[in-house]
């Protein structure tokens, strides 16, 4: 949408079942071989008792939803902040939500509340995003 | 390490070149499937003039830092804040740097100065991170 | 094929032209991110000028020419040496080729020569191969 | 680290959950469709009476930890031999060890007992790895 479209309020979201699919991927795309990540066996001694999600790998949820649905398109993401709250286990379903906070006309950016829930409702991981939208006179670009 | 091991100033880092194998594989994982990322043709005509990676792809690359290596294994990732500075093309090679920058010893908490620069020395992506660490008398964990 | 229908002198072999997807998916399936596997900037400044794969990427690819071509179905391998001998770089076209030197009747078992050329003809990894191999009268199980 | 900090005896390990997702990948990048990894009713019939992992994949382990930890950083593997002596099954945790048996003052090279074992101890791969080792006086290389 164009800034000129946007409320305060709006909200948007995607979801997905983690899979141990996603973790593999993931880990091999970062290098983030933790164990905690990729070892069935340490992480079953650990705090957490089971493999869980990189903590990146769900933030990562929220942008598709930045750049898709709201604001969408020609969204430039400007700024991300990420409090990682629980875990994410494998066959979890995250839900990623982001609301419009406030409209900064003069630059036409926004500032959204983004986080991400499971699929009991508790919210894994809280930040802020703030973004810059195209305006409805400006050419799209992409 | 533990945490009576850190000091402030201490640095670690790792480096990857982006490939379109990583940008296909991050919106497979993701659903990021922003044309800015996979569509080749709406790239072009975009101001990036080419495909760019998902910012958060590039962050994520911190995170085998501060987990492997600084302060590395039993690492909490609590939080994460980033500026998403400059695109990231295929073919560039990232080097995500953690740096030490406050030791708070009541929560065997870290602060790192956390960012990506490209092969030009450009940085990309900076932020901060906040985690937590095993203490030498405890057990360490995963 | 049966152990009854092997020859010393077979052989047989398969051609892969090795990509850049190859040696990213390989890294992220390893978690082998050595700088001359995915670091450009790194692997430039090496002796090799260049990226070049994982050896181990190069000498799987003989494991389909045993398994499925010669012997074929049913085949177990038992040992494998390797020596590396060249680098392999991004372009190159590998054949894995198998050589049957040996039949050990008692144990129905089967040495090979094993190597794996680039497209100028160059041996860039050569070793030996001991597989079992299923008898005409046995069944063949998988 | 350089040949001069090498001490016999010295080991190093890394560990992965093998997952299906990586034999799938695996047998993609290597061609290796024995049906024994791809085909579980194939797998279910066979004498291992499920899928199990390519020898290879389990074998490719142990570089990074060659490559990454011990030795590390500018290591060159010159040879790898490998027996194959249990089948690992999804799910199974791996372990990928390395120990070094003898240091060649002459050449810098470092001979190793390398293997894997699983998540009861058993060990599944075993070999002995000849690697070359920058020197503390010269350029490191990558």
């Amino acid at each position: 949408m164009h800034f000129e479209d946007l409320i305060v309020g709006q909200t948007a979201s995607m979801s997905k079942t983690i899979t141990e699919t996603d973790i593999v991927l993931f880990a091999g795309l970062t290098g983030d071989f933790n164990p905690l990540h990729v070892d069935k066996v340490a992480a079953a001694g650990s705090v957490f008792g089971e493999r869980i999600a990189h903590g990146m790998l769900i933030a990562s949820l929220l942008c598709p939803v930045l750049g898709l649905r709201l604001p969408g398109p020609g969204t430039i993401h400007l700024q991300q902040s990420l409090r990682f709250r629980r875990p994410v286990r494998i066959g979890d379903t995250i839900e990623a939500v982001v609301e419009i906070v406030e409209l900064i006309d003069e630059k036409a950016r926004v500032r959204l509340n983004t986080y991400c829930r499971n699929q009991e409702g508790e919210v894994v991981t809280v930040g802020e995003a703030l973004v810059q939208v195209p305006r409805a006179e400006a050419p799209r670009g992409a």
